[in-house]
């Protein structure tokens, strides 16, 4: 079956399936297997200085020849040096996040890069159209990794977006199967952005612990912590209790930074510490059965999706 | 356009549309008009004594010859009292909450009642289709007024449930617009439970400040409050702001029964306090944009399902 949305004009891909920028998983081997199989692949640059990101954008091209793109958290500080290597190194789609979507704008477009920005409410999504994005990632609660403060959930956010943005809509945040993404593009949405299920994939970069917990996880096993400093949702472990149990306690942002401080990221997901470390992860974690290869993922996904619309269109009459 | 799945046939009703039972909002008036318009109309006994109740399940006989069914929150102290009303007023349709599945399903079966039940994960769902539940309920986090605790969100938790769930899936949580009903039947659902949309129309027993304030809601007024003893979604106001400061600073529960012991609810939704009242309200919410009879509120949803399905269908070839 073929699903086709301005999505896929947009940036020039099959499926309307945008791989989530993640930091310490996705780098030019998952990017590049999701480009080779019909996706928009995205090198996420939030756990690179500018060197690692240029050599991971040129494996990328030499991996695929297909349209690819860059994952920017601009809160960075050296974010300035990694938009430099992105145009530099000829990237034609940025996706932006965490930060405001006109930062780096006019630099994107005068270098012919299409951009895409991640946003957790309507405000930020008309923000985002109003200063020129090309397509706006609306991604709710459910999603892993660090989330906005409002906590919409997926649902309730591209119902309240959907009819009031013009440039695509691509839903992100708990989709992790072929009905997730048929519902997402009934509500409004023309492409998903799906994380935690292609960070279970062979070609991610996680570490093997990691993409076994993620294997392992039920619906009860993830949790939003650090609401007031770094809001994400990860998999329950020692260290998410432990925050959690200071956040209830009342301590303050400097304790729980001290927490953080820890280069807790890098220590669960890519030195695959499970206890120590701060596992990112959405709820779409229970939905993931074994460590696919991304083509697998793909397949499914496309058949899950076909099968659905059938079932869905055999309600009408 | 005609949307039919088991769960029209379970209830005898048109449309797949459930109104959720809520308290101090859904009386006869509500519940008879809902049936009226080809959904199922739900009397919420949760704020109302047995004589109450069987006051309220005449005046819906009198005023619908369609089916319509009673919410029963088994928490309830009297709970077995309102179950004798239930039975002994010939209510054919019980849709329980707030406790085991299995506590009066033999009652409720042995007197020919089909019996739903609400549910925020997959292990309840099981549960419920176990002891022998005709339907279940999955209701995700952005549920106004009390919710599941594990903050699963209605995409994630119909993602898990649908493929290991027998008996017909009915979503809650976020729906308030065809859309989402759209979504909800896409990810594996045979129908919708929808709350909020309803307390705002002209039938719903909320006072006038109350469904005044779900229109001019947005899509940041609503929080989760009262994480460890009552968890709710609510309008931020006073007295959410109260809570959530107790609560972060880590006082014990008896502090928070105090806040709560206050007859919050009926204050704010019954009796229109905005400022002291506790105001239950899903994320939907911040889709409703005027006080809308019943019938209204069918005819949109169906147009806007329509319309959806069309769009949707466009995508694929």
């Amino acid at each position: 079956m073929k699903i086709r949305t301005r999505v896929n004009e947009l940036f020039g891909i099959e499926y309307p399936v945008v791989q989530g920028g993640m930091v310490w998983v996705s780098g030019w081997k998952l990017a590049s297997a999701v480009s080779n199989s019909g996706g928009l692949g995205l090198i996420g640059a939030g756990s690179m200085k500018p060197e690692l990101l240029a050599e991971h954008i040129r494996k990328c091209k030499s991996a695929t020849g297909k349209p690819f793109g860059v994952n920017l958290p601009m809160l960075r500080k050296d974010s300035d040096d990694l938009v430099k290597t992105i145009i530099d190194e000829k990237v034609k789609i940025v996706f932006t996040s965490a930060g405001h979507p006109g930062k780096y704008i006019e630099q994107f477009k005068s270098n012919g890069i299409t951009v895409a920005h991640v946003v957790s409410n309507l405000k930020q999504a008309k923000k985002a159209e109003s200063v020129g994005c090309d397509a706006v990632v609306a991604e709710g609660v459910e999603a892993g990794g660090h989330n906005g403060p409002d906590e919409l959930t997926t649902l309730a956010l591209l119902q309240i977006a959907a009819p009031e943005i013009s440039v695509p809509l691509i839903a992100a945040g708990g989709i992790a199967s072929g009905r997730g993404m048929l519902a997402a593009l009934a509500l409004g949405a023309e492409g998903v952005q799906i994380g935690t299920l292609f960070a279970a994939t062979e070609e991610s970069s996680a570490h093997e612990n990691f993409k076994n917990a993620l294997v392992n996880a039920g619906e009860r096993d993830t949790v939003l912590i650090l609401r007031k400093l770094a809001f994400a949702r990860v998999i329950k472990n020692e260290f998410s209790d432990e925050v959690i149990k200071k956040e209830f306690a009342g301590v303050g942002e400097e304790t729980l930074k001290n927490i953080l401080g820890q280069k807790r990221e890098k220590l669960g997901m890519f030195d695959g510490d499970l206890k120590n470390g701060m596992l990112e992860a959405g709820e779409g974690a229970a939905l993931i059965e074994k460590i696919s290869s991304v083509k697998e993922v793909f397949e499914k996904l496309i058949e899950e999706y076909e099968s659905a619309l059938k079932k869905l269109n055999g309600f009408s009459s």
